[in-house]
């Protein structure tokens, strides 16, 4: 017998994104709730010095103030690479002129419908101020390359999102093989 | 100016672990959705003959057939140690003498309020049948392990918590050094 997608009885929003599917799976009857974003972007940025841009924000979900890898949605009118560069730039003032799109994960296929496109930016240089949204509260921090890789390793970068990002990175530039 | 929690004004409960949390940030009030869960568990399980243990079912949040690592929640009186012998035993009949944690990750700390620990079993051996739950549809595949590498770095493993504990899977077992 064959996987096959589950019926959907019945669907109704509970919130703006949040949605719950009344589901029936072998006979029996489920009420999944999942969460509709657009595309998210996230960037492993390395200057030239090999240091890895990373910011500190608060995370509601857990509750902690976090320090990760910049990242943020895709507007309508962008490619995931514009995106990509337009958050680089207005959470941190880095940019680069070498982007490369290294893998897309989901950043939970049980509940999330959206996909992450992973970017690596090479030669970061930071040329501006950052440009945060209103309810936006970032601090920049630079972490050199191995170091950063061994707090990586050390399980200190929470979210899971972003070690996939890191592994996708290390993997295109050698570290992998 | 240090970077601050958000100011929860009212939270309500939209379903069964879903609630909405009204929070004032810089002065603006914005809805996050959050998801509550208990722990989870994801397991690399690698054979004798250096197979990784996958198994593939159905995921509702991206409506496709997934082939992934096994896993799941944490049961009220278990270790996550324990829950993660469970759940490989009871999705793939597989058990092993070295299960190692190797890593703690957040599935998505902006809006899920839960931790998944990442576990290493080496010397994985299959002991018995699967033993599903009643909405459970799992079917059980092996892919060679420099095989399994090449095909998380070209992104065909959705899931970014899975592809975090390959990450942490592989640091232990000396490939990022």
């Amino acid at each position: 017998m064959g996987i096959e997608p589950w019926e959907v009885l019945d669907s109704k929003y509970l919130h703006e994104r949040a949605r719950v599917d009344i589901c029936r799976v072998n006979g029996k009857t489920i009420e999944p709730v999942m969460l509709e974003f657009g595309t998210w972007v996230t960037i492993v940025a390395i200057t030239k010095n090999k240091e890895v841009v990373l910011v500190r924000q608060y995370r509601h979900g857990v509750q902690k103030i976090l320090l990760e890898l910049p990242g943020g949605g895709v507007h309508q009118e962008e490619t995931p690479l514009e995106a990509a560069k337009r958050e680089l730039l207005e959470e941190t003032g880095y940019t680069s002129d070498t982007f490369v799109q290294t893998g897309i994960v989901s950043p939970n296929p049980c509940n999330h419908n959206n996909q992450a496109v992973s970017f690596l930016a090479l030669n970061a240089e930071k040329i501006s101020e950052q440009n945060l949204d209103d309810t936006e509260e970032i601090q920049v921090s630079l972490k050199p390359l191995e170091e950063a890789v061994q707090w990586i390793k050390s399980g200190e970068l929470l979210q899971s999102l972003h070690v996939s990002a890191f592994f996708f990175a290390l993997s295109y530039m050698g570290f992998l093989d």
